[in-house]
């Protein structure tokens, strides 16, 4: 806190939420300098449901099933907001505005007041009425439709998203919901991300996050899809946007609208404060760090990791989810990327695949079963423990964006060890990430820094790999949750502090330049396992179709299976 | 105990000996039907010396090295016989014969009197001093330089063993310890096969096994390679045959000599009983279940498998071990191929890869985790798991021959469990016996019917895979220790009890017939993994450099380490 120089009385506060995938998280920002002075976590009740409706009946779900309960985000923005505004310690009068942000995809139908149709009694058992988190993949078949469609109809905005589309968008959601529940599709007077249903909820007042409809909601130069398009999908599907998704779209930056009388009272912040329009919750983290020129490149970290990229020119870039002019800041091309399991995949190690004695090792020393693994993998020479393994056990999102490919490893031996498997995966999210940097790079994009943010910052080994094997020099965030920190610029560009998202940035973000550096040597050893990953990436990205058939199999087992009256094991 | 007709007390005993790869198990049996009488285990002392030369010094070995203490054999020789003469209560007069069977491919260096090298107080301290055991790897660049001259050649020999050697066999372990131990070499007397150093030692005759001499020790046609290709290997290497392997070759189930009063002493059994020629351990199964007879396949499935196959004509069958004229049984051609790690994967993943959870839940209900797992997986339907692996956690012996490939699992998901992993790795043992089978009869040797013996017989879920996988019914030996038992086989041959081998099976083996069925339904599912199998074995095994390129890259990563002053973690 050493930018304390005004009287901290004086000095107008904002206030920055983000909505990840198992919690909601507030901060109490210095609109001057930037500073965080308190915060608070709030987990969603019902965390994430992917094998039962457990909100509901416990009814089974779909494996590629991902639900949540809306009314889980209003419990938790309260919980938040109140617990940061009591940890700072501030006059709750000081605060000029807020901002918020949320994981993108993330879709919830509604009623014509905002109110979530999951909270119809009629529609209590159906999953469908429920958020579709954003690695919900029930609706594969509709994207892959959509797609196909789109590329005969040769539509124009198909190139901006690198010619496909995730099932993960809205929406591929929205004709999977009219096609697998068309009674709560004709029920819903609303299909919008949850973003802008915080806002609408915080504000009275819907509109549309400019940023967010440009990458999630193909939203292209001002326009939607067509009907002759939507209709071509499916008849009942041509008026999707003019019925249920009409209203105005916003600039990032911008005020939706006052709080409310109700959630002043709900969240003891003054009534009528700017709430910023909402934002990704990987892209605000641009702003926190300050990424906002073409060429800085932010990584986010985390269960997953976004890439988004500000840009001089647009370009098409193949397997780039989106390009959205001012969709990162304002004046350049902002490219977005992904990849759909980094610290899942890791989690999911650690839960499944990790031997008793391990555990043990770690209780025993007190440390996380991570930091135990992180520590024997550390003093690994890179290529000592013979494996490579392609980061796909959630699908490949960039540059491939095919929810179908799945994980491998290979190199295994009798003496192969949890931590050589363990960073294996590692690398194996480096590997993934370079890929992403060069195609950017020879498709007209130029990356010319990486700064990072996320949870897995707490790694030193793994940034170290970005840093190796990308042979790039890596800035990180110092602010410990970027996300709402980066939330709360906005609030304060919202508010009228500041005119535009640079001038926010110079006063707010915080970095940490060079915090890895590459070494040319381990780069070049990288070199050798990364020609590997690319041979494995190609043959099953783009090449074998045994991934795909492994997919196939694995639901006609399942239907079998319910067939035999077996109890689907996940 | 059924067959039970004349007076124990006039029935001619014999004993049979079968030395694993962690212990010795010798059992009493009648000559008359078979029947087991009595048994006795005794494990090796020094176990497997695969990480560090326990016995001595404590030296850090090579990852590709194991080794074993010949001392441990002889006491364990001593504990079985004299632990099965006491649990059978018989007159150990009775014994009229015995004879022995061990792992193949066990070397040993000896001086002239037949003691071992490593017994020298000189040679203590020298890795190459010990017996290498069946899988120790060492030898890999040996065995790629003999297969690569021997191609040059065009020696009639190769063709034999199907075109290529593994470094487990005798020829590349002696030439490893010439150029990487010279003092031992030179000092060695002997080189042999542990079977005819332990027949040695009972008996005070040095003499061959014809079968083991055929598959094992390049014995071809009633000669060894020539001074000459030996000497291009290397000059010293030249008379490594003619100066310590210069002994006398003896088909199955002739008799050594007699049982030397020293060991009868140690053994407490008659002095001068007839000891029968040693046999790979593997290949006395096919005594034990009678599968002496052309186109019936034995598999012996442990730790390792193996497979042997009389048939009635020589064919070149590519990666194909051995094929050897008497070598299973008298009058037909014995084919020999293997799977590198089968038992040995699947304690690998019991030990490395299984969570907390689940040891605690079989710990809980008293079962070992291997029958958890196996229970959890077998509710599945086939291919509901969503994986493929590849079983060459301890490289591929048949029918690619390669020690260098290593393991592959791919399709896993977030939702991927331990049994899904553990059924995977279960599943490709099987269809790597499919491909061995398809291979033999694809170059015109018939595979009529197939005969399971070995350790994994307890699993049913295995066998019927098995069944199902390769579209044959199973025979299973019903005889607990089929190895022990079929050496006491050739026993009661080399006493004069019957003339040949078929006429000691028919009265001596056990069998039982149609144990597992193939089911038509699961034989066409299991066929579409099968596709899938097949197209990552062409690919990893016959196209990509992949393994290879990482097996490189490992080596090169562990001299790093060594001298960056680390020490290797494996």
């Amino acid at each position: 806190m050493g930018k304390n120089h005004a009287n901290i009385e004086d000095i107008p506060l904002v206030i920055g939420i983000d909505f990840g995938t198992l919690s909601a998280r507030a901060v109490i920002v210095r609109s001057d300098n930037g500073a965080v002075l308190g915060e608070a976590v709030s987990e969603y009740r019902h965390g994430v449901m992917d094998g039962q409706l457990t909100a509901a009946d416990g009814q089974e779900l779909p494996p590629d099933y991902a639900l949540q309960v809306p009314s889980d985000y209003l419990a938790s923005l309260v919980e938040s907001v109140t617990g940061a505004v009591k940890d700072s310690g501030v006059d709750a009068q000081q605060i000029v505005g807020m901002g918020l942000d949320c994981t993108s995809s993330t879709v919830v139908v509604t009623d014509g007041e905002g109110k979530p149709l999951c909270e119809d009694p009629a529609f209590t058992h159906e999953p469908h009425a429920y958020i579709k988190l954003w690695k919900h993949h029930g609706g594969n078949e509709q994207a892959a439709r959509i797609v196909q469609l789109a590329k005969e109809r040769n539509e124009p905005w198909l190139k901006r998203f690198g010619g496909t589309l995730s099932s993960e968008m809205l929406l591929p959601k929205a004709l999977e919901t009219l096609e697998k529940a068309p009674e709560v599709y004709y029920a819903a007077e609303e299909i919008l991300d949850v973003l802008d249903w915080l806002t609408w909820q915080l504000t009275g007042r819907l509109a549309y996050s400019a940023s967010d409809s440009g990458y999630k909601r193909i939203y292209y130069d001002g326009v939607y899809p067509s009907h002759e398009f939507l209709g071509q999908l499916n008849p009942d599907f041509a008026d999707v946007y003019s019925s249920k998704m009409s209203h105005e779209v916003l600039d990032l930056g911008q005020s939706v609208g006052g709080l409310t009388k109700d959630f002043s009272q709900k969240l003891g912040l003054p009534e009528g404060i700017a709430v910023a329009v909402g934002n990704i919750d990987a892209h605000v983290h641009a702003a926190s760090v300050g990424a906002v020129e073409p060429g800085q490149l932010t990584g986010i970290i985390g269960t997953s990791t976004c890439w988004v990229l500000p840009a001089q020119t647009l370009e098409l870039v193949p397997g780039v989810f989106g390009v959205v002019d001012g969709g990162i800041s304002d004046g350049t091309w902002g490219y977005e990327a992904g990849q759909s399991a980094v610290g899942d995949m890791f989690a999911w190690f650690v839960d499944n695949c990790v031997p008793e004695k391990y555990r043990q090792e770690a209780r025993s020393r007190g440390i996380s079963v991570h930091d135990l693994l992180t520590e024997k993998a550390s003093v690994q020479e890179v290529g000592e423990h013979g494996l490579i393994a392609l980061d796909w056990w959630n699908g490949n999102r960039s540059i491939l964006v095919d929810a179908d490919l799945t994980g491998l490893m290979i190199g295994q031996t009798l003496a192969t060890k949890p931590e050589d498997q363990y960073r294996a995966l590692l690398e194996a999210t480096a590997f993934g990430a370079r890929v992403i940097i060069e195609n950017f790079e020879n498709h007209g994009v130029p990356v010319k820094e990486i700064r990072i943010a996320g949870g897995l910052l707490k790694n030193p080994l793994l940034m170290q790999m970005y840093a190796d094997i990308t042979r790039r020099p890596l800035a990180i965030a110092t602010v410990e949750n970027a996300g709402a920190h980066g939330s709360a610029v906005f609030a304060a560009i919202a508010a009228g502090i500041y005119p535009d998202l640079r001038s926010a940035c110079e006063h707010m973000s915080e970095i940490h330049h060079d915090a890895y550096l590459p070494r040319e040597e381990v780069s070049h050893q990288y070199d050798q396992l990364f020609a590997l990953y690319q041979e494995l990436y190609d043959y099953f990205g783009r090449g074998s179709e045994a991934m795909h058939q492994l997919k196939r199999l694995r639901r006609e087992a399942r239907i079998r299976s319910v067939g035999h009256g077996n109890i689907p094991s996940k």
